[in-house]
């Protein structure tokens, strides 16, 4: 068994409004920020794995992002998986 | 003026308790992912930036992040930018 590091990043997909980014740009135009535009927030998440070789670490990574990390009707993810040394 | 893209992850403190990320942990383990651990839920956040030069945008990425999009007490970030092209 090694040891994993897994990283999903999290965003809304494209068409989908971004409450949270457009709050948070607005608030940065009043603070004379008015170079800053499109801004999106997402999760950024990350979890070791303990698995027996890197392809089951991935895929623990994706059944679990699958399962419960992201909303597949407003979200799309990205994975990541390293082996720590 | 070109245009960059700034990247900027925010992520909790190493010492700080991370209760979402723990509370997400908690329910993979339900659901049977024991393989996984040490989960952190953090923001990635990305925004276009107008700039004269490379410099110039990090700068803004910098200022709004310092100003903004993070919390010294708890939170850490990285900054990254890229001229898009």
């Amino acid at each position: 068994m090694a040891s994993y590091i897994a990283t999903v990043k999290v965003m809304l997909k494209k068409g989908i409004l971004d409450v949270q980014g457009k709050t948070v740009e607005n608030s940065l135009k009043t603070l004379g920020f008015n170079q800053i535009s499109q801004m999106r927030i997402g999760k950024h998440i990350t979890f070791s794995i303990e698995a027996g070789n890197p392809n089951e670490a991935k895929k623990i990574a994706h059944d679990a992002t699958e399962k419960l990390l992201y909303n597949p009707n407003i979200e799309t993810y990205e994975i990541n998986v390293a082996e720590l040394t």
